[in-house]
């Protein structure tokens, strides 16, 4: 693995050229992710179940703003893809200059604190959903799935976005980390 | 801030000095994430509270286990203290041979993937016990923190640990991708 170390200066058009092949998969990548942090963001966001007869004396309306763990999802997925659509502009400039280091800190730093986030998001929704699914016998929580059917599926079905979103921005950590060992 | 880019050669001893300053600062900054992630699974881990007339009929006896999201926290804060301390042996080559390219990218994406499963580990333990404190009226789950004080103190004060090391681990990938962008 270490051959690589030996004789950069004399391989540098081919180093260019996959510091190139790296970028442009950032790119893609990152266009990926935002499609699949908007799409979880809207599919929680608008889910909603209307329930007549829940209890005897109220309408009971199922939206994402009832549990605080799926407004924090919305929240978080929205946030990191506006961040991805930002981050954008920076990405097609290491296209055409591949040598770049510090802007390539910057992301490697920003995609780091929004994989926090979009995995932190993810994982309380994905809590929260689970035990709207099954319940808990000790905490006696009980599973409020049976009579929120399409709610249930439509909220579990967003999460599935944000975890690929979260692999995603792994995938861009490494590759911005491999173009800067490549310089 | 792109000033660094030229010259660099003739700072080798300065940037050699600063990089060995950066390795020692992941070491110490590794060891701190080490403590703080096994003290939350061992914080979380052995809280129990028992309850002899939690209901009429059984002895109520509270513990992790009991919720699955509080079972993934301890599993996920040891295997990413058990990760960290499997770590430290080339955190400390890294201190002698700071000019070292392939076992950081190693460290960057082992990195990021612990970040990931921290954080999830955190944030799902995070609802849980937010829910245990403050129920959910639209979802018909009560506060359980009434009869269960001493356990929800123990499993938020667990809490803290592992979001320290979200942020160490963090750090931890901007310390490596500045040394990968300082060689």
């Amino acid at each position: 693995m270490d051959s690589g170390e030996q004789g950069e200066t004399s391989k540098a058009p081919l180093n260019k050229g996959v510091s190139r092949g790296v970028s442009i998969l950032d790119l893609i990548l990152r266009v990926i992710a935002v499609i699949s942090t908007l799409a979880s963001a809207i599919a929680m966001g608008t889910t909603n179940e209307t329930l007549p007869l829940f209890t005897p004396f109220i309408q009971f309306k199922a939206r994402y703003s009832d549990l605080p763990a799926l407004t924090f999802f919305v929240v978080a997925n929205s946030i990191v893809s506006a961040y991805l659509i930002l981050s954008l502009p920076l990405s097609i400039a290491h296209i055409i200059r591949s040598g770049a280091k510090y802007s390539r800190l910057v992301l490697i730093i920003f995609d780091a604190a929004m994989l926090a986030l979009v995995t932190a998001a993810s994982s309380a929704a994905t809590a929260i959903v689970y035990l709207a699914h099954k319940g808990n016998v000790r905490a006696n929580w009980l599973a409020i799935c049976q009579q929120l059917d399409s709610f249930c599926e439509r909220t579990s079905g967003s999460l599935v976005g944000s975890f690929g979103a979260m692999v995603l921005l792994i995938l861009l950590i490494l590759l911005s980390a491999m173009a800067l060992a490549r310089r």
